[in-house]
């Protein structure tokens, strides 16, 4: 089987090309089209700040139908004001003129990545995605091209895809995504509006309404789990599109479980690769909350523990310091008590029911070394789990921080 | 007049010995006795994870009387189950024997700071508070051999004193406080429980509950209100004791008044101090949100803003990265309207009503090298305002953070 890309699922094109909005010479502005109107669902930030293209996008995406998607990295057009929003309904324009199909403004969904607070170069993105409109094609090539022009802080690309049989049918789904920085996604679909942008294609059939609840569920368990900074954007996108081409239906529950399955895979894989790719990260930490009372619960801990900068340092120097570990869990605000609670950090036991165990500082230094680290925290209160991706805080977060703008 | 310490309030002694708790050679075990029984208030940690002396210091004051306040540092005695429990109280009742008063443990007040997870070394720290009951005076010197006791990675003495005339009578009042790191108090009277620990002295007389309501208060506009890297710690304390020495009472709502100003000033100047010496901090960033709906929004954006590693690493770079601020803001989940705000970067407006305003970079980046720079957001959604104070975020906090344990 050849490898699968983002335009792997049948009825799909994509482009990339470099317009002149990024200092690197690597594409920034995108296309992605369906062959014919797909169901679509999108969430967004629900940061009370959001982009000019995540106003028009969750108006766009209302129909649960869209043609395509128009992207450019190197500008947020965030906090950009009428301009940002006349800008970002322009690119929608011009990418649905050049999409030489029956198509309009509002079939398109417009995605920014950047600095905020700048307006777009407007005669760069038009003529870039009049470019692009000339280079579609559904090659790996496209797709990766594509996929580079959504790239800012990234060092690499993010992806990943899965088949699944539906009845006969063979299904075929695919991602991408970028995000290193400001990353704190908190992502929905009922408060329509998340700089992580990620896009998702299927060549299943599904309704709108179905093809939302999946994405918001596949997003809470893996986007909105994956923090660098907690700094949600006021960008924040992931749409999935569902063009059907494969003439297979989610018309049963064990189809839409299978479904839902390979769609969490997916975006977990991409949440997990931008962890691996956190500004200055040396390594993945996840983060494991179990036995919590509720889900919230769990997550709220996990989240309040992947968040704190102490931790992260102490992640970085491989320092087994866990009692930065059990306190974060604490000031999460959520039901939580250290004499019941276990900490298990890269498998040894340190913490358990409020006591401290006798451990080799050493070994577990030693053992922090990995690429992975897993910190688990078993409450015994409940029996809900979650799981949060992070990075460690590293000296190369501060220096790519301190001089991103100027 | 001769210089105001913590001592200054008349009722006082302390002292402040090195009994081999910290690797430096600097004082780490300290006594602060009253001569008599003293009004008492503390507010403590909001952490669900609170160390053995927050739980046992809870109990001591509830009366709203204490005869003094045992302190080490280099040891957090915290995550320590029972012993560190029985640990704590044992502190107060060698403080109490060596108080050469009838005092008993329940009169003392304990406290610890430093890394979480170790028992305390029980026998340094008898043969430490015993060696402070012989060194208690009420000098200058003994005030900072005090205050020294209870430092860790501070790298500065942080004292606020005032005076203030309550009819014909002058009343001090003083105070000290430690913390650089794992700052992010959140502390409360009510559900008392905060690694900030601050000691206030008076020689005023108060009732406990006045004192309680005051201090409360006075610790929301200000320990509350300084965050380096937000992570509420285990151990969060502040307390004051009131002597009565001075013969003054709070016996009229003016003279309450005026002697909350003078607590509200000492405690804002430590929180500011604390801001200054935060762990890597090159300079002080003062948030300040204006017309905001509540006080608590102001407050919930404001810290929003300060925690935001983008903003402070922007910060340390001198980068008016500007659209972190406002994004941050827009992320603390209270009501905010970028069209309705208005930012001010250390004087120069760069956003207005959801429009970005032209400005010279070179110049607001030359004017964010000062030693504190002023963030200002003013919401127009009502009329409530709230000052938070951070630092930025430096490769040296990633330093001393990695480091801290190993």
């Amino acid at each position: 089987m050849a490898e699968l890309h983002l335009l792997s699922p049948r009825g799909f094109v994509a482009s990339g090309v470099y317009a002149g909005i990024k200092t690197r010479q690597t594409p920034d502005v995108g296309l992605l089209l369906a062959a014919a109107p797909a169901t679509a669902a999108a969430c967004f930030t629900t940061n009370k700040v959001f982009a000019a293209p995540v106003k028009v996008g969750r108006e766009h995406v209302k129909g649960g139908k869209l043609r395509g998607v128009v992207v450019n990295s190197g500008n947020a057009n965030a906090c950009t004001g009428r301009q940002g929003e006349a800008d970002a309904l322009r690119m929608c324009e011009v990418a649905a003129s050049v999409a030489k199909c029956d198509c309009r403004a509002r079939d398109i969904l417009p995605s920014s990545t950047g600095i905020i607070g700048h307006l777009l170069p407007m005669d760069r993105i038009e003529r870039g995605i009049a470019e692009a409109g000339l280079n579609l094609g559904s090659s790996r090539e496209h797709a990766l091209l594509f996929g580079d022009a959504i790239l800012t802080t990234d060092t690499r690309r993010k992806t990943a895809e899965a088949t699944v049989k539906l009845g006969r049918q063979t299904v075929t789904l695919a991602g991408i995504c970028k995000g290193a920085g400001m990353i704190g996604p908190r992502m929905s679909t009922a408060a329509p509006h998340a700089t992580m942008l990620a896009y998702l294609t299927t060549d299943a059939a599904a309704p709108a309404p179905v093809l939302k609840r999946l994405l918001q569920n596949a997003a809470d368990a893996s986007f909105n789990a994956v923090t660098i900074d907690d700094h949600t954007s006021t960008n924040d996108t992931a749409v999935l599109l569902a063009s059907g081409a494969s003439g297979a239906k989610l018309s049963t529950p064990a189809a839409a479980k299978k479904f839902a399955a390979a769609l969490d895979e997916i975006c977990q894989s991409l949440a997990y690769q931008i962890a691996k790719d956190g500004e200055g990260a040396t390594k993945v930490v996840v983060v494991t909350v179990r036995q919590a009372k509720t889900v919230e619960h769990a997550r709220a801990m996990a989240r309040a523990v992947a968040n704190s900068p102490l931790v992260k340092c102490a992640m970085n120097g491989n320092d087994p310091n866990w009692g930065r570990i059990v306190s974060a869990a604490g000031l999460a605000g959520v039901p939580f008590d250290p004499d019941k609670a276990t900490l298990t950090l890269q498998g040894t036991v340190v913490f358990d029911r409020g006591t401290p165990l006798p451990f080799d500082g050493a070994t577990v230094s030693d053992a922090l070394k990995a690429a992975e680290v897993q910190v688990d925290l078993t409450c015994k209160l409940g029996k809900a789990d979650a799981t949060v991706w992070t990075c460690d805080l590293s000296k190369d977060y501060v220096t790519i921080n301190a001089d991103y703008h100027t």
